[in-house]
């Protein structure tokens, strides 16, 4: 900047610190007290939704809120059964960030630090501390006045069409409901890994129906690493894209085996928790399904996007069924995902916030700083 | 937010985007010409600088400016011989970025796409490379009206300190001239490789006046891995941190058996120019040597160091003989970083920009927006 352009911009920069609530504050100046509080929230589930191990009718979620002088960050912990979180651990560990990690910091500029001891508080708690990194997020994105798919540089229009869950259910009419519900889709997705008749029967009935392209998830169901090569075979003659933790998490060897024999391209799944799982799993899949909820949220979900970029495998972004503020906050990173599984909030009869918008299966991103979300009604009636 | 703080800070950032260079522009309007201008610039160095394989007395610069609407963002290019960089292959790579990439973006924000395409222009040039990220860092932090250390959330007092270099010389006197003129540095580091006698010399000859820490990087030039590991028990114990690039950079498994041997940390430098390098050498270094010119600029570089930290490697931060554009723009990252030799601009007797500061050798960032540097006078008349 030339001087006097410098010198402009620093009175513009002045004038502009004096608006209540304008992003731009006095440079260095960013001292406040941040306060979190935090509701616990039942997501009703349109369905019941069924995978290899178990099934269910609704999901417990914490909804949280940060604030720091006039602004406002929401966040999400969304708490299925198989990742060992509850309500009463997560809002547990978040009154210990409240107490322990908060008053410890002015500025939540500092990202780096304020997550790195939320971090350290636990070993595990990967939902609880991806719901203060999520409100982190929306409350920095805020105050730089920026949505944070542009602060990371990404071009909004290259988003993936989600994919939308068809559940297992025994009967087919049910089946066939979830099937016509999902004629909007661009990419259905289906739970597998049953066994071969059950598994079959699913494909058979969308193949039926519909001939968009599938992808499956095998939720560590396939027993053997033949029977899953068998599948995947079957599989890749049914226009299906790719193959989502065909076994074990731990089976790191048969993943490497059917990795390079698939026709289709496999993912890990529950194999991939952190960004620390992703060099061990380099060779053995072709790609890793991101999840905030497994990964403590946005900020190493980006370093995990860019890490498995940078050791060429594919990213696919995963959530949970969570609402519009936790899909909205992964929807972020998506212009840097092959693919995209973001249909949590859609899946819930009762979301509670509006966010990340579907345009014909597009994932369509909106321009309102931080994570993009409004609450339907004031955070306190929810 | 609630509902009626997202009206009050909707209004705000109206009122702010009304002023002439403010960072707050109306959501979504992002459109304006960039177009970059450079200016060759030699930089003299205090003393000449003598490594492994060459020697010389001032250094070959490009220094880049870009613009869009009100807003100047600075970038520069260092030559130095052995990246196979030149000011005329350096200004024929920024006249293409000119012609072929700026004018199909209108926003800047667009970072991706923009340093995607920029990359995809050549196989090489990765300093013409890095200045036009280098510019184009600085123009979006300033619109974000945030330095990139902020951005990236990083705490700006967990800064190294940079090492100071004293280079070979064939006379005592000058060594020890070289030797004085370090004594504020908390790290000396010194350029070994030219055999047994000559390197010993030089420590020997800085242990004689200096009880600071030394970091040494022998520069591929060491001839046998068995000469590398005395040389490094040697060295480890005369208050030595670590040891940069002891053998050429193709020989991965010599490196891995020094780095399993070896008392002190073992980082890649030559070995290490991208991002894509990094996975093959995690087994092989304990860390690699960042350098802007090398790996394209600050937007691979803040990957790269996610990348090794998440393979449990050393980041680094290096850089060429440069002004306190290139150095400033490498500072940003440098609370990421272990170690951090950005002693470029201090090295040059014709620096033409402030920025980053040392204070007792500590990497001191300023607050101002995107890589924090302004030109000692107008860039015309640089």
């Amino acid at each position: 900047m030339l001087r006097r352009d410098f010198i402009r911009t620093s009175a513009a920069l002045a004038a502009a610190a004096a608006l209540p609530g304008c992003g731009q504050i006095g440079m260095g100046d960013y001292s406040g007290d941040l306060t979190m509080d935090w509701r616990p929230y039942t997501g009703q589930l349109k369905y019941s939704f069924t995978i290899a191990t178990y099934s269910r009718t609704f999901t417990p979620l914490v909804l949280v809120r940060l604030r720091w002088r006039d602004f406002v960050g929401y966040g999400e912990a969304s708490m299925p059964q198989y990742l060992g979180e509850s309500t009463d651990s997560v809002t547990a560990f978040l009154g210990r960030v409240s107490s322990e990690v908060l008053p410890r910091f002015k500025d939540p500029f500092l990202m780096d630090d304020i997550l790195s001891e939320v971090d350290a508080l636990a070993e595990r708690n990967t939902a609880a501390k991806a719901a203060v990194d999520i409100a982190l997020h929306d409350l920095v994105g805020k105050i730089l006045a920026r949505p944070w798919w542009q602060i990371w540089g990404y071009d909004a229009t290259k988003t993936p069409c989600t994919s939308y869950t068809i559940g297992y259910d025994e009967s087919d009419d049910v089946v066939n409901e979830k099937i016509e519900e999902a004629s909007w889709t661009k990419v259905v997705k289906v739970k597998l890994g049953m066994g071969e008749e059950k598994d079959k029967r699913m494909i058979n009935l969308i193949r039926a129906k519909l001939d968009t392209v599938i992808c499956v998830d095998a939720n560590q169901g396939w027993k053997s690493k033949e029977e899953a090569l068998d599948m995947i075979y079957w599989l890749s003659e049914r226009n299906v894209s790719f193959i989502e933790q065909p076994m074990a998490k731990e089976k790191i060897d048969d993943a490497a085996w059917i990795t390079e024999r698939s026709p289709l391209p496999v993912i890990a799944d529950e194999a991939c928790q952190r960004m620390t799982d992703i060099p061990r799993l380099a060779g053995a899949y072709d790609g890793i399904n991101i999840k905030l909820m497994k990964c403590t949220g946005m900020r190493e979900a980006h370093k995990m996007a860019d890490m498995a970029s940078g050791l060429g495998m594919e990213v696919m972004l995963g959530c949970m069924t969570e609402t519009s503020v936790a899909v909205s906050a992964a929807a972020q990173l998506s212009p840097a995902a092959k693919w995209a599984d973001l249909d949590g909030n859609i899946l819930l009869s009762n979301d509670c916030f509006s966010g990340m918008r579907l345009t014909d299966g597009k994932i369509t991103l909106n321009s309102l700083p931080g994570i993009g979300v409004e609450p339907v009604k004031p955070f306190e009636e929810l």
